[in-house]
């Protein structure tokens, strides 16, 4: 990409453009920068996995959680993903606007405590600072997170014939925070499903050792970003079975509402496992057996034709699932 | 502090407001927070250092700097008066607003890139997040950045008796920009002093030794805050010798023109000292035999009475120095 023009909402939407964006800025110059979900730095026998995260999600309270559980979980579900499943530690960086409510800060806080606990993690340094009155809408907050792993899982590492799991329904906190900016009256509750999965994700590997060969989590981009980055990246298509991939029914209702593709937005409770077909029954029992994996399912397989691109195969007929380049909607997380 | 009222610019501004903020806010309600340049994590017979700076300085680009500079070094100098002088890697997460040129944010990543260079690290991961127009005043860069201390330098670790030892003339970060802000015309070349210190610490470290006992740097709050909190945090008062602390003359003339005494304004390329007296020479010279500290100095003396205070010795008499908890300046880093 050249860096030419102007910033758009697409380079902030967790697809091709933002790739490319922070590829460009962010690589050395020096060989390819590591566009995974952590960098990875070896220690000893075993890696130490970072990831970083500014959050600007609009409202800051919103049904199921809030801006402070969503910047922890977020960033303790990068390290997860990674194969990073016991966070050492957090950081928390807060860019506030002059006037802005300490007793809504202190709810913030609350949440993150609450969440770090959650997650077997703590927040270990922080930093504040003050923009002006219309200089920042309310608040941005950053977290940084650390953590080991004794294996390093790859966003991309499916080879033909593995089978694709997720933890459970998607769309869930895409729509909801949708669904609350367009004043939407559902009969069914829908409730953003932000959560940290280190627990989650360290039965799933507990379960299936090596056999997660692939781990990432559907956030911006929705469940197609993730998998069309897992097919790009390892070379492989993606065959998903229309049907199998888990939606609420209030997801549905309001995906139809807004003519938006849950498969398509932001989930901050989900993990997307690419499995060996050997383990795959193992893997989806141990995610079952966790709370937050109940809804877990198979919903595909990795090919070795139609490399790069997903395919929704509907019975009758098979379509390609789109990756959007542009953005839903802003400020989802 | 009780979490009531609303933010004001002092919350951001590196005083007694900001750490207690932060004390409040970021303290897992669990034993005290820890609120030095950054966080220790032992890790076998190391400590693995962590730090993290959100950056908002307005104007981006500045005598001396820009905004990429500054997020490298502060986090760079961060470290480095943790005693981590080899930074391992950094994180830069970007929030950005619509519209933004692009052209800006090459020349910003380019600026990252050498001053990396510069300090011997990079950066290993990244994110970006777009805010809509209005929503952000142009672009907030977080960094995070770790490294290894063999020993770590502690902010207050001083005694009586101990030197304070400045790296260099005082006030130039925070009167450049604040020159240009109320476009000041001055005859003197007034430029920010913004530098990745590592490479300087670490000459002081191996002069000096255990005998290198307190460390930090003089950003938000400038010497003035720091001194304060090295004083407070050690249980002394420290004695300062008006006339000796290193002042260049655009900086004082800017000074006298503003209004604003250079003390109480930040550096971003300096650090402050405090030295056993029987390593004070050695110190000062491997300070004086780099680059960067040229201008170091022996500025003043840790005593056993006054404690918590900073006291400005006139020849004449002495007077207290204030440490401001207002803002002198918003988004000065």
């Amino acid at each position: 990409m050249k860096l030419e023009g102007h910033i758009g909402l697409a380079h902030g939407a967790g697809g091709p453009a933002m790739r490319a964006l922070i590829a460009e800025l962010l690589s050395d110059g020096e060989g390819e920068f590591p566009l995974d979900d952590g960098a990875v730095i070896p220690l000893g026998d075993r890696f130490l996995v970072v990831t970083t995260d500014s959050h600007v999600i609009s409202p800051r309270f919103f049904p199921g959680g809030d801006i402070g559980r969503l910047s922890v979980a977020g960033t303790v579900n990068d390290l997860a993903v990674m194969g990073a499943t016991e966070p050492l530690a957090l950081t928390c960086a807060i860019v506030v606007e002059e006037g802005f409510e300490l007793e809504e800060l202190a709810r913030i806080q609350t949440s993150i405590r609450a969440t770090c606990r959650e997650a077997g993690t703590r927040v270990v340094t922080g930093d504040t600072k003050v923009m002006g009155r219309g200089e920042v809408d309310g608040l941005v907050v950053n977290t940084t997170g650390l953590g080991f792993a004794e294996r390093v899982v790859p966003t991309a590492g499916l080879r033909p014939g593995d089978r694709i799991v997720v933890s459970g329904t998607v769309g869930d906190h895409g729509l909801a925070i949708l669904a609350v900016r367009n004043d939407l009256h559902l009969d069914a509750d829908l409730r953003s499903d932000v959560a940290p999965l280190n627990g989650l994700v360290r039965a799933a590997l507990e379960a299936g050792g090596a056999g997660v060969a692939a781990l990432t989590d559907p956030t911006r981009g929705g469940l197609s970003g993730a998998l069309h980055e897992m097919a790009a990246g390892s070379g492989v298509g993606i065959v998903i079975e229309d049907g199998v991939v888990p939606l609420s029914d209030a997801v549905r209702a309001a995906g139809e509402l807004l003519g938006i593709d849950p498969l398509q937005v932001a989930n901050e409770g989900k993990v997307v496992l690419g499995v060996r077909p050997e383990v795959s029954e193992v893997v989806l029992a141990a995610l079952r057996a966790h709370p937050l994996g109940r809804d877990a399912a198979v919903v595909g397989t990795a090919t070795a034709d139609q490399v790069g691109r997903v395919i929704l195969d509907t019975g009758f007929g098979r379509r390609l699932l789109t990756e959007l380049d542009g953005e839903i909607a802003p400020r989802i997380c």
